[in-house]
């Protein structure tokens, strides 16, 4: 089902490649364009066959019926804002960002028609990066979030859905609001204690022994994504700063508890949460 | 090359039945006794040819030349002082566990021969417990600290570095003060974090949505150690709470630096700290 004639891809790192790779395999658009600031990077995508062409300037960019920012996310606002005067009328800009308030307000500002602007953020990333990194399944059987607005029109929204349906994932709808408050504490604040974890231990020593050579599977499990490049975190943090506070709030209460136990050598007490939290750990992977 | 005629596992989960299955498995032992309290776990050991037999009581569980404790850490020093008046002058007690300080105090106490007791700590554990999981394998090419004292032999501290070095870890020795340092920060704490990041978000929804099921593979990754078994993990805190407790202050004063930075909305500042800890978690992997 041919979706689009011509879809642009501003941004074609592992979700913005993987996306386009999934598209033109599953026939969903004609041409595929591929837009960036980094050249050896496009270079890539073009030699993998995730896009047609590379365009270089915002004006042939914004020349498409479908265009996905898939940049970081204070960049999508910048680059839709430099897209919007030469878009065709019925063009319709979408998403692909962790954060979906403040984005899709801008994005909705600069827009000419914010009907025709559709907020999603496919739950399908991981802490590689890059066009070498996209492959075309990445977003099969995973959620993809849409926050469509007042203003949103239906026509964008069936569109959009059908995008990601398209490429195999499943679709949800919900507001903005709630969509970043789960983010937030999902996946925005484990970022940031992950990230925190390894500043703590970085460049510590004990007895002259680096710490990190003495880290196990545990501690490269725990702080995998803090391998992420930091421009998307960056930007990420400070889009949805009011939630990740917010949740940053509950985690340490939830610390505070467990460090409050283990000082006051409550045994009994600590076991009963450590297995509490061990039992909902188990339960995503679907164990008793 | 055989290092003991008998050796007895006490605690034959994970990490105790690999022990069993490696040293089988490498001819370094005769037969191999199994103890624990779990019949049913005992006998998946049995089973699986990682122990030859079970036996039930301390007299028998003590008869041998080297005797492995690998219980949560406080049942070790529980078993040692159980075992000790039966266990013959020369046997070697040796253990697994994650905090070494307080436990090997203990054991040193309570056996016969101070000179025969030599604190372990294979680094190779994951979140998975029970015979059922063990496997010879496990501590190829991973690390193995060992923490003589000054009242430990050269007889028994050979005998159990030739163990560890036969099921394929490196060795390296350390004071037990410094392994719990270091271990505090690259593995304990980590673990408290993990608990207290499931139970911060556990039951908690969002708009009538549980916030779990929008878990992607980072919560996944960060949290996966939070499925460790809850009265292993209520050992260790205990056993090492001053390190514990130390180590996480480290990891609070990094996380405030953060969200400090995202509280200022310091782009730059923050991007700056999130890269070196980028950096220093690829270069965990070998990654520039």
């Amino acid at each position: 089902m041919r979706l689009a004639d011509r879809m642009t891809i501003a941004g074609v790192g592992l979700i913005g490649g993987s996306l386009a790779a999934a598209a033109r395999a599953a026939g969903l658009v004609g041409e595929v364009l591929g837009f960036g600031r980094t050249a050896a990077n496009l270079e890539v995508a073009r030699d993998r066959g995730l896009i047609d062409r590379i365009v270089t300037d915002d004006a042939t960019a914004a020349g498409a019926d479908l265009i996905v920012l898939a940049a970081p996310v204070t960049t999508c606002a910048t680059l839709a804002a430099r897209f919007a005067p030469h878009a065709a009328p019925g063009a319709v800009v979408t998403d692909v960002g962790s954060v979906k308030g403040t984005v899709v307000d801008a994005l909705e500002a600069s827009w000419r028609d914010p009907a025709r602007v559709v907020g999603a953020h496919p739950i399908a990333g991981s802490e590689e990066s890059g066009a070498a990194k996209a492959r075309a399944d990445l977003f099969r059987d995973r959620l993809c979030v849409l926050t469509p607005t007042a203003r949103t029109g239906p026509e964008a929204l069936r569109l959009v859905r059908a995008l990601w349906e398209g490429v195999g994932a499943r679709v949800e709808e919900m507001s903005a609001a709630t969509h970043d408050a789960i983010l937030a504490r999902v996946s925005h604040v484990p970022h940031v204690l992950a990230y925190a974890l390894v500043r703590a231990v970085a460049d510590r020593r004990a007895d002259g022994r680096r710490l990190l050579d003495y880290a196990g599977t545990g501690f490269r499990d725990a702080t995998r994504i803090a391998a992420s490049p930091a421009e998307v975190w960056r930007d990420i943090a400070l889009a949805n700063r009011a939630a990740i506070e917010e949740a940053l709030g509950e985690v340490r209460i939830a610390l505070d508890d467990l460090a409050r136990l283990i000082a006051a050598e409550d045994g009994a007490g600590l076991e009963q949460a450590l297995d509490a939290a061990r039992r909902t750990r188990r339960s995503m992977d679907g164990k008793p």
